[in-house]
């Protein structure tokens, strides 16, 4: 079975943004928000249930401070601010996981952090000393200050391909503030061909080679429920 | 000899509070702010390693979300909010105490949180809940729904007294946004009260009886270093 | 022609809360946030656009600093807070409403701010002195201290009525921290009442004088776009 | 008399930052900080209070949406953010000018920000295109896109250098998250050298020139009191 990885809880007070409840049916592993970028104390609790209840596999999904760009604008910070900004909100996670029992499965960074930690090798490490202290894997991209700083940390490298993001001619990601709506069909052509090819048609192009241990998708996109859908059972068929 | 326990860490980014290094050494306890009404990751993890060197035991101190007000302001939260604000601060403690092995002591509601489930039985439990859960006491106001939470959940209950602070005729503390300049004259005298008689003079006059774990301080207070020091002497004299 | 208003720009960052354009078409005057409660200085300056281009009157809808609780949760605040929290917002609406030439039509305090101005003189002075310095009138509850605040400021006082609360027997709101669905039939039966008798049934069956200037009804309400309909075609037809 | 200006109202709720009062008798003009970086509303109702008794010109200082960084960690922002968020503040101060009938005096961006508008020309004009709609001057950097965009949207521009700062060898600025203490004989003798030679000596002992209508010093400083009094002394003594 392909692992199948979505953002997760990521309403904040009284503004919901995606379907959790529909959309975590097609997944086997989540990234929680962690209040730094998204969600918030209740929130948190209500998606570790959730969780819970579906018997995925819960991650850490630490963002940026800053509610109003969703952690999504880079901000220059040090070491010293992302191992804080890492470590706080990875145990705070823990106290909603630890209330029923729920084992800390990875830390994924979220949005922005996300991309500064997979280009600044002491980002990474203090992403990834982090997931150390909390005996956990660092969800990452392959080839990155992700793999290396998880490696040199010694705690295991979950990599992931995207299922509804371009990826440039040189690898990386292309990313935007907001997701826009997306054509199923490319969708399901792209986790195909992770799946069967373990490549990825880049926008110039080119085809490069990918390496995964899960594939990703994003509930914050318009249609979520369908795109987690198309996610799920194209990577599923294609690995049957 | 007898415990004092001071509030700690309430610095925020650039805003420094007290000179904690100096205070610390007349505790043997702390409550560490948690970010929500004072604090940032970063001073979060320079305060439990000043803590750890100091030798004292380090508590949690959760907060209302409240920055601005320092967590001063009464805020209406049901169960659930108080449930989830703890457990998400304890927990984002617990992530900096664990990363030097420093084990959590107890967990103390701040400001308007702690007069808020020392008068409300459903917050208090709330309260004493997640200190179950961390494993760790509860500390509190006696003979208010602290003591009976904390009982209920079966953790054990540290009751404080107040060095800096005026007893209304009915036992209850006179609390204000800020804290004033004080006469370490009074404090002296009233620590000594409290070590000796076990008892406080109310501001009517009245003489009532108190019971307690360990005496209380702020370092919000202006010439907090100096009151320390007071309360600190008078206490360890008046026990000796 | 009933003045018809409602609560608009309550999205934050990468969260919506209602479909702003299709529900102001159903409304007079809009009371548009201002960052505190809900909302953001892009939203702001969204919100006002389409303010403008729809030819509604736009008042600031000032609320409490608690985006988690969406400044439904009551906070001890005194004048000077109160004072100094809608004197920003106001001024920071201005600043989008000058952009576009629009004028200031009111200042409506919102949430739990709405219900502390109303039962605390101090507070309602506060709240109607903003809006004297800036020219505007205050939209509240009739016969309650904002009526009173704006009348010794010598500001104008718009009194509104709500198509989608319920009433207590004593004439105070039903308020909720989120709102749930609604039946329409209900809905219309009590805006026409509003219009054509000048009453309200409440809770108990009893049945209260009203008097107003403006019918309010929330957006956040789910199904939000009917209940606009609903609110304006009733309203308006009573009238005619 | 040589114009002198400093960051003013950096405290937030309980946190104080410097003497205002003592450091604001050495200025003629001050930066108001507006809320995000620093300051809160009561905050700002008070720095007002103080610029008009000692009759100081007030300009607005907004910042980033970091308080935990003091608005002096740079963020990826688009112009339609930077546009809202200075709109915003501006606004929100001018709140509070206008209740005590104190005119707005310029707009400057405050420490990250100001760093992104002077090297990114949307976002400079972004920033005078603000200030234009309130009619008020653009403080900023000579040579940069500040006094470009202050030229294309029609508004004054103010030139600042800065006291205690040390140039380096392009021109720019070296600025830290945090001041250090400085030594008050090289700001000493950097003043006079702006004053009597116009020019400055960078880090690397290059000599370049600079063009100023005003001079500024940080309040954050330790001994901002000290350094203020050395400023204000030297330039005007320089000057006569």
């Amino acid at each position: 079975m392909i692992d199948i990885n979505c953002d997760m809880g990521e309403s904040f007070g009284i503004w919901k943004l995606a379907d959790d409840e529909a959309i975590m049916e097609y997944c086997t592993t989540v990234n929680i928000a962690c209040g730094f970028h998204a969600s918030d104390p209740v929130t948190m609790r209500e998606t570790v249930a959730l969780a819970r209840d579906q018997g995925v596999k819960a991650g850490a999904h630490p963002g940026l401070p800053d509610l109003w760009g969703f952690g999504r604008r880079t901000m220059a910070m040090d070491a010293s601010d992302v191992d804080g900004l890492i470590t706080y909100q990875v145990g705070a996670l823990r106290g909603f996981l630890d209330a029923v029992d729920l084992p800390l499965h990875h830390v994924k960074p979220h949005g922005s952090l996300y991309g500064m930690t997979s280009r600044d090798p002491d980002l990474a490490r203090a992403a990834a000393e982090v997931a150390a202290r909390n005996d956990t894997a660092l969800m990452g991209l392959a080839d990155t200050h992700h793999e290396e700083a998880a490696d040199q940390a010694g705690v295991a490298f979950i990599a992931e391909v995207f299922a509804d993001l371009d990826y440039d001619d040189d690898g990386s990601l292309i990313i935007s503030r907001t997701h826009g709506p997306l054509d199923l069909q490319v969708v399901a052509r792209r986790v195909r061909q992770f799946v069967q090819d373990q490549t990825v048609t880049t926008v110039g192009g080119a085809e490069l080679p990918v390496s995964f241990d899960t594939i990703c998708f994003h509930s914050d996109t318009p249609g979520a429920t369908d795109l987690a859908k198309t996610v799920w059972t194209t990577a599923q068929e294609a690995a049957a």
